[in-house]
C-alpha cells in the first residue's frame, strides 16, 4: 500500500485535522465526529445534513458551508457514521426549523440514520430523510437493498441545499431533494481497484488491460468487466445506461457531472466531458450546467462516473445560488 | 497504460474539447492550441499569459478567466508550446498595455517564450517574463537548468493576475511576479511514476515500498529514493527542504499550498497539509491562506507537492481579490 498516512487507525481523524486547519470557517470536532459551519446553525433555517462512510472526499464534509451542507458525520472508511454522531450533526444544524437528512442508499447508512432520526425526534429535532439512489448499474449490489447512491448526492446536497439557505420549511427542502434524486441518474466505470488503509491491498483485482462496468463507490462489481476501449465507446455506453434507464426526451436541459474516483486526473475527465456532451448532444439534451472534477471518489480508485440530472423547475436557479464550501464555491 | 483516451495522438486536442464544452466563459482555440478568455482581451489592462507542457491541469488553462490568466498556451504532454502558439496566446491576451509571460523554468519553455516575446515584439506587443524556478529539489535536473518551476506557478499567476486586474502597469505586474516567485520555494515526493498518453508506460521504475523524493513534474529524478514512511516524517522532510533553502523567521506569514500530483486522493492531501501545518507552526509560520486540491499536476502520477510562499505587501490582498476560473474561484 502506497499512502500518505500514518497509521491505518488514525486515518480518518487526521484528515480531519488538515481539514479543520486548512478550512477556519468549518468547526471540526474530532471527538464526536462532525464537521459543521463555525458560524454554527443559521437560526430559523432548516438544517441540511449528510454523511456517509469516508473515503469519497470531498463528500461530504467538503459541502459543508454556506448554501450547501449545515453538518456532516464522516463515518470511518466506507463505514457509516453511528446514530450518535449523526444525533450530534443534526444538533449542530438544527435552528430551530428541522433538519433534512441526506442518505446515500446502503443498508447500514438507512438503519443508522433512520435511528438517528428517531433519537433526534426524541430531543425535539424533527427530522425528515432524502433517500439518494442515483446509480442505475445495478438493482441489488453488495452493501444495498436497491439502487445505491452516488453522484446524484451532489446535486441533492447542493439544491436543498440553496432552497433551505432561502428559507424554504422542512418539507419543501425535503420535497426538492426527492424530486432532484428522481431526476438523476448515474453510472461508472473503474479502471484500477481502490485500496482501503485497513485492508492494505486492492478491493478486487483487475487485468491490466479491464475494467470494471458499473462499478460501485466502494469497488462493489458493477455489470460486467470488458477490456479497455476507447474513450469515446466508454463514455457513449456511460450515456446510454442513464438513458436507458431514463429517457430524456430531446430538448431536456440537465445538469451533468462527470466526476473523478480518485485516482484519474483532471485532463482525462475533460476528454470523457467532452465525449460525454457529444453523445448527449446526439440524443438532443442540452447541458445547461456542469461540473468536472473529483467530488464522489472511491479513494484512489482510477475511474469515473457520469451523472445527468433532468432540470426541472427550480433547480436551476437554485444550482446557481451562492454557494461557499471548500469543494464548490461560487457568487460569493 | 489504463487511462480514459481514444489515441496518444488526439489526447491534447480531445483534452481541449471537453474543456471548451464544459466552461464557456473560455475561448479554445483547436487548430492554435490556445485558450482565452471568451470575452476577449480587456483594453488597457496588462495581459497575463502562460503556458507548457500539457499534463500538468489544471495548470495553465484552468486558471484563464477574470483576475487571473488572459490566455494560456499548452503544448503536449510534457513539451513546450511553440513561439507562433505562444505569439498568438499574446495577441488574443493583449489589450494594448502588453503581456506579462509566465514561464516556468524548462529549457525548452525557457527558449521557445524568449522567442516568442521578440516575435510579439516585433508586432507591436510589448511581453514582459517572469521566470518561476521555485522546485528547491535539484540544482539542475533533466530539462532544466537551474532550478524546476512547479507549484509556486499557481501562487504568480494568481497574485500577477490580480495586479494586472487592478491596473497596475507592464513593469509593476512583471515585478510583482518575480517577487512572488522569490518568496516561494516548493519540493514534490512521487509515490508512483506517471505514464504519459505516447509511451504508454511509466516513466520510472519505483518498487512498491519506494518513494522519490524531490521529484520533478515530468517525473524527472530527485534527491533520493527512499523507503515509504509515514506521512509525518514525509511532511516534516518537506517542509525541513523548503525552509532549509530560504529560512523563514518565526512569525512570518506564509500562504501555503499542499498540491496533489494526479493520483492522489483529496483525502491524503488534507492528512499531508494537517502534517504541514505543524510542522510549520513548529517553526513559528502562521499560514494565513492555504490551497489543498489538485493544482500542477504530473498526469496520473501518486503524489504531492508543499509550496510555502511567504507574504509581502502587496500579495494578501491581492491573493484575496475577486477570480473566476474552472479552477480558482472565489470573490465573484
Amino acid at each position: 500500500m502506497k499512502k500518505f498516512l500514518n497509521s491505518a487507525e488514525s486515518f480518518l481523524p487526521e484528515v480531519l485535522a488538515g481539514l479543520a486547519a486548512a478550512h477556519p470557517d468549518l468547526r471540526v470536532d474530532p471527538a464526536a465526529r462532525i464537521v459543521a459551519r463555525a458560524a454554527g446553525a443559521v437560526a430559523g433555517k432548516v438544517g441540511v445534513v449528510s454523511g456517509g462512510g469516508s473515503g469519497h472526499e470531498p463528500l461530504h464534509a467538503g459541502f459543508v458551508g454556506e448554501g450547501m451542507l449545515d453538518a456532516a458525520c464522516p463515518g470511518e472508511v466506507f463505514t457509516s457514521p453511528v446514530p450518535d454522531q449523526i444525533v450530534s450533526a443534526a444538533a449542530a444544524a438544527d435552528g430551530g426549523a428541522g433538519v433534512v437528512f441526506v442518505v446515500k442508499n446502503y443498508t447500514g447508512d438507512v438503519m443508522n440514520f433512520e435511528m438517528a432520526a428517531e433519537l433526534a425526534a426524541d430531543e425535539g429535532i424533527a427530522v425528515e430523510t432524502v433517500l439518494v439512489d442515483d446509480d442505475v448499474a445495478v438493482r441489488d449490489s453488495t452493501y444495498t437493498a436497491g439502487r445505491r447512491g452516488t453522484g446524484a448526492t451532489v446535486f441533492v446536497e447542493k439544491i436543498a441545499g440553496a432552497a433551505a439557505a432561502g428559507g424554504a420549511d422542512l418539507t419543501a427542502v425535503a420535497d426538492l431533494g426527492r424530486r432532484v434524486n428522481a431526476a438523476s441518474r448515474s453510472f461508472a466505470v473503474a479502471l484500477t481497484a481502490c485500496t482501503t488503509p485497513a485492508s492494505g491491498r486492492p478491493g478486487f483485482d483487475l487485468p491490466d488491460d479491464e475494467i470494471e462496468v458499473g462499478v460501485g463507490i466502494h469497488g462493489e462489481p458493477g455489470r460486467r468487466r470488458e477490456k479497455l476501449r476507447p474513450a469515446r465507446e466508454i463514455a457513449a455506453d456511460m450515456v446510454h445506461a442513464v438513458m436507458d434507464d431514463r429517457p430524456l426526451p430531446p430538448g431536456t436541459e440537465a445538469i451533468v457531472m462527470v466526476n473523478g474516483l480518485g485516482g484519474t486526473p483532471l485532463s482525462e475527465l475533460y476528454l470523457v466531458y467532452g465525449e460525454v456532451a457529444a453523445a448527449l448532444a446526439d440524443r438532443g439534451i442540452t447541458i445547461v450546467r456542469n461540473l468536472v472534477g473529483d467530488y464522489v471518489t472511491s479513494l484512489d480508485m482510477a475511474g469515473c462516473s457520469v451523472t445527468v440530472c433532468a432540470v426541472e423547475e427550480p433547480f436551476l436557479a437554485l444550482w446557481d445560488a451562492p454557494v461557499r464550501t471548500p469543494a464548490l464555491r461560487w457568487g460569493c
